[in-house]
């Protein structure tokens, strides 16, 4: 990531203001400030304003006419009676303002969370700068083969480059057309240049959300299900919560993140397991699947799952979670 | 629940349209729509208009170019499937639209559910009717004792009849002053003269949302811990969703209704339960807090639960969902 | 509006905070910041945060890596060009949290408003206080005979007299079968004891909305049909916001409040009274109309509008707006 | 636009069904149903479902029992006071769903519209068509010289040539590379291959609005001032919004499309014109600009704005609307 000099000028004079204030302030969040965190290869996300903290929210929670905290330890209490019971309009209480540099395949993604602010610069109306994402050779996967949206083992180092010098030929000559397009013999309207730009090119938005969509946004893109390029967004951005909203962070790793849902059907099967009552057949689906982490998937797909209640991804996952072999030995 | 002639007339006029349509239909929808369902004394939940089908889902699930069914139950697989990893957009492609009569105070918690759409009548327009929610004698209850906004044990006869003589007696003398003040000698404004009128008069409002807002708002208010007034409008909004879209109904007692989100600690008690090696402190909380169910309070509350990471309110809900004694025995 | 000492003190508290900040500040609203601005009898609307100011828009719309602005003037001119144009996003990078005290027939117009974050006291919880809205004898009025859903003229003197003691009786009554209801003897739940309250008694809650969102809601209720008792709140927001955001105030004054939608059939009868083109028959409704206003209904109902492409309401609409008799003259 | 036969073939499937229904139908929409309406060239809309009439906003309106329907006439009347006075939840009780084949780079100004369902197909789980928009010749223009964000004249015959050229060469190569990524030979993930496709190829979604939102949407994407590509889509759609709800449209056009907003200075200017009372500054800025129309713009921004409360810009937008010239001779 790099900044022209008049972008870490207006940067630096942003960051050199001081004022007063009867706002609450976070002093880490203040440490952060208009600063970018790279993302990316030139990618970033910025901290550009923030309403609120911890107290924030238990002072709406309590609808109060002072700060509404009490003790540390009670305010988190409250916060995380809040977190486990989904009481979550306190939450909204909160708001952070994200300057965002990103691919435009990831702007694609992320712009489905619809409960958010954004203001995107304008190809119809700018002339977009040259910088592409260029993956690093050790984000180059294969297709997975158990996931159909997701990536498999990383590409030898031939096909990385193979793949890279691709990339970098048609970034190279899509860009080059969209200049010729609008050069001065052609001088093609801009809103129809960009057509010819593909989705790896760098985009530009300000970005701002409530707390309570915000942290709905991390726990679906900060996911090991998410697209690697969107998660180092998510997780950049995790870091600015952990420090903003502390009590709140601790709530949500304790009660979302290492948490877990378990369907009827599950509770009911951990529940017998428990009390030693699984079924013969359920033992056995136990001990074969936890024995056949070894043997092919053709031999582990002669399991017998039906009348379970769950498929075999719902075991998988089930198994994954928890030690029911153990339950049984 | 009573209508006027004029009312009862216009809805079986209603109910006596048939048109032909290439749209899905529902026959089990067909059947029901425009018949009011009571809720409470004077309250109702009536079907005006639905928009799509279990089919609907999977249809917009693969971006369909026909119906985008194959077999039910493969149909069935994607929807579960969905409601299992929470992509929940395809759900947002059903719309249901309901009109509900209903008590301004049930009014006033139903409308926290901003996505969705609401018609609701005025009154600076309309003379608002002259109906109260009495409640039934068995639905008065006394303040829970463990529980800040909840309700114990039913009122004694004598005691509900007094209460209902007190709710009567307010709710004629309001709306006397209503009609007087809105009477010919004084003419009040309308707009002004409602402001007399208690949050048990009924109000009505055409309402209308998409299936995954739907599902989010049965989760939360056919919960036991919704106020009872509201649970019966939710469940019966939820017997019409499970005529409407039975496999996405039964998707969702399985993943959401029947289930339970375990967080980090709680998953972590419950393995270490599996595996036989809760901690000594474990397993006297466990204990002392199976046993206590016949004991008083204060003797519970002796328990330590310090250094655990739970709550005694969380292991509470743990052991309400788990049988950990069983384990240890 | 009278706090209690407690209040008053966690009030004092918050205000004499102060804190560093790199964020951007409004002098004028940190005076404004915590201190409640009276509305009606016993109501307020008090600043709890606010996020951004007119620069915070101008350094969104060129998606900015400082502050984005240049000069004051060049600053104005594009927030003027933003707020002419309807590009409203910029707009939403502002934000605006209240703690606003209000009755509950206002509230419920209020929350109507479905882009905002609410947090409001809750009557399941908490014993609402004993404050009812009594309005001032001179905001006492007769049911418009022109406007459905307005008022007219103001009560004699003695009516207003009259009315004012039926609401005051009747809250009296109300409240007290409230606390005798909730009282040791009967202990009803407080969940079910509120429903006996009526609407003009008072709720609070914490509201924070964006500026873009906000302009609206102060379109809808600061305009002269809206309920009194909401435009008054409207009305003290005005004066935040018309602090907090001056260029935006001045642009929305000027391209909203004080300007005026007209339909296609209004442009073309204006231009045909610019160029002396009207017809005779135009020519005659516009000088009957005007010659009217001293006439009786049953009169000026004689005008025949058929054939002109506008309702008498239109054409009095555009009579208000325009001097159409004078092009004429 | 062609649909492989599969498709046609599901097409035909879903157009043959007919089903008896007490919903209201609309014939138009009827014919209509599941038909793609090409948009440009190989894109399309398709009108997959529809919720409810012009009747329906009639309905909800009234908070209705039965259709809520009396005379057309009536009906109509009630619909155009919604429109001109900004009524516009009852429009919300309508409901529409589309599927729409499009270009990126529309489809990233598209889903800017927040309040909408959306499922687009998904480049991580499907390998992409390989369909790129190629602009027709005639629609190949300059960059504006007067609006930053707009194009000017056609190019001429051999620079549209070399455009289409450059497009077409680009997007041959970017789709091989795509191909040769994911080939048996390198096997890239799906969801990294993608990057290299240029926003000028054609994705797929299923859309669904309320009608509301929707006439939002068609008053800023079927302006002149919008994009043509988009533009195109936002017509063929008010095709369908015109059968399906006639009165809406009518009242649409009425109070939307063909009407204006006057700004307080604008409202002040016309009026002072048609009084004959226009300052002498203001007229000689009316009789030049009007002269000026075949002058070389520098001799026209010698005009001095200053002091009339309106740029430049306002003065040609009022004069465009409004034949103020006329006034004064």
């Amino acid at each position: 990531m790099k900044l022209s000099s008049e972008e870490q000028a207006a940067l630096e004079e942003a960051r050199a203001q001081s004022h007063a204030t009867r706002r609450p302030t976070v002093a880490a969040l203040e440490e952060r400030l208009f600063a970018p965190i790279p993302c990316l290869d030139h990618g970033f996300v910025r901290l550009v304003d923030y309403m609120g903290d911890d107290g924030a929210i238990v002072q709406a929670a309590r609808v109060s006419y002072g700060k509404g905290t009490r003790t540390v330890n009670k305010d988190r209490g409250l916060i995380r009676y809040l977190m486990r019971h989904r009481h979550t309009t306190p939450l909204e209480m909160c708001e952070l303002k994200l300057h965002v540099k990103l691919p435009i395949f990831v702007a694609r993604q992320w712009i489905r969370h619809r409960t958010a602010n954004v203001n995107e610069m304008s190809g119809r109306y700018s002339v977009l700068d040259r910088e592409f994402y260029m993956p690093a050779p050790e984000h180059l996967a294969r297709q997975s083969t158990i996931n159909n949206q997701g990536r498999g083992r990383v590409l030898p180092a031939e096909q990385a480059h193979e793949v890279l010098a691709l990339l970098k030929r048609d970034a190279a000559q899509t860009y080059a057309s969209y200049e010729q397009m609008m050069g001065d013999d052609i001088g093609l309207a801009r809103e129809l240049a960009r057509m010819n730009l593909p989705v790896n090119l760098y985009t530009q938005w300000y970005w701002k959300i409530d707390l309570h969509n915000l942290l709905h946004f991390l726990s679906l893109r900060a996911d090991s299900h998410a697209q690697y390029e969107i998660r180092v967004y998510a997780e950049a951005i995790g870091d600015i919560v952990k420090d903003w909203v502390p009590s709140v962070w601790e709530a949500f790793q304790d009660y979302r993140v290492s948490g877990a849902f378990l369907s009827g059907p599950e509770l009911s099967v951990v529940n017998r397991a428990l009390r030693g009552e699984l079924t013969e057949r359920e033992a056995t689906i136990i001990a074969t699947m936890r024995d056949n982490q070894q043997r092919p998937a053709a031999e582990r797909s002669k399991i017998d799952f039906s009348g379970t209640g769950m498929s075999a991804r719902e075991w998988r996952g089930l198994l994954g979670r928890f030690d029911l072999s153990a339950a049984r030995d």
